[in-house]
């Protein structure tokens, strides 16, 4: 099925000239959403990576991790965890910061997210500099759990963020 | 299913006092998305709501109405569309202001996200006053497609959000 995915998956991503800012070509993955057949497929070929592994939780990066995030999750038959911005969890997390290319930003979980020794696949739509998918995992160790694998519909391999990470790296489509 | 499911809900769901802001209490489903049993329970029951009728779309609200959104579109074999606050969507818009208690807000989808004629469901996971819900609801129209229901986790039945929507309103647990 992969193959044939990811032939489908490059046909259909739509690449939008400087944004979100000059000079930047963004690969915009709403008409693969859009798709009833690739949606369905994305959801099954991510969950299908850890068939036969005991995943408790799958935490997904605020906004657009939601989207994979939740949906694998559910067919994991996982818990799902948001990992969000600063101020938009209601109870007690715990945050780290990290430096983006300008400026820097902060992740946060609630404290009760996960428990020591839980296992744990973090899902995103898009694998860029690595900066986001390092804090997750340090989060997720912070509160004792183990990170199974980062797992991305898209990896953009030419900006290296593979290398940040200590952990498995699953992406469907390598650039 | 359903009874047991709502009484599960509501003893799991924490209510965070002055979030947020001072005087509301805020309904936090991150327990119940952290249940692998609940968060399966709650996207099967959604897309059971529509078991049966075709379904071209699920839109999504940013950013937790992304969590269920893409879970149920999923299941239900539909797309999914992310409706979006301003500057988010990457390629051209149909954008509505809204007016909250305070202030006004902004929802954004692609112009090719919807099809004329596509029969669409929209998901949040809370329907407090309806402004937002009732937004996507013209979204979506103005791009020429049919709103099926509106579909909600929580409805925090007080606020009256209800009246606001011109379209069925299925909600799992009501307060």
């Amino acid at each position: 099925m992969s193959d044939v995915l990811v032939r489908a998956l490059k046909d259909t991503i739509r690449d939008v000239p400087d944004f979100p800012q000059k000079g930047i070509v963004f690969k915009d993955i709403t008409p693969v959403l859009a798709s009833p057949r690739l949606l369905h497929d994305i959801v099954t070929w991510s969950a299908g990576q850890f068939a036969g592994e005991p995943v408790d939780e799958v935490v997904g990066v605020e906004s657009r991790g939601f989207i994979f995030g939740a949906a694998v999750a559910t067919q994991l038959h996982a818990g799902f965890v948001p990992a969000r911005k600063p101020g938009k969890l209601p109870w007690d997390t715990v945050s780290v910061s990290y430096d983006l290319e300008y400026g820097s930003a902060t992740l946060e979980l609630h404290k009760d997210a996960i428990r020591p020794r839980d296992r744990v696949v973090i899902v995103d739509d898009v694998l860029a500099t690595g900066g986001t998918a390092a804090a997750a995992v340090d989060l997720v160790r912070r509160l004792g759990g183990e990170v199974v694998a980062c797992c991305f519909v898209v990896e953009l391999g030419f900006l290296g963020g593979r290398d940040k990470l200590d952990v498995p790296v699953r992406s469907l489509l390598v650039y």
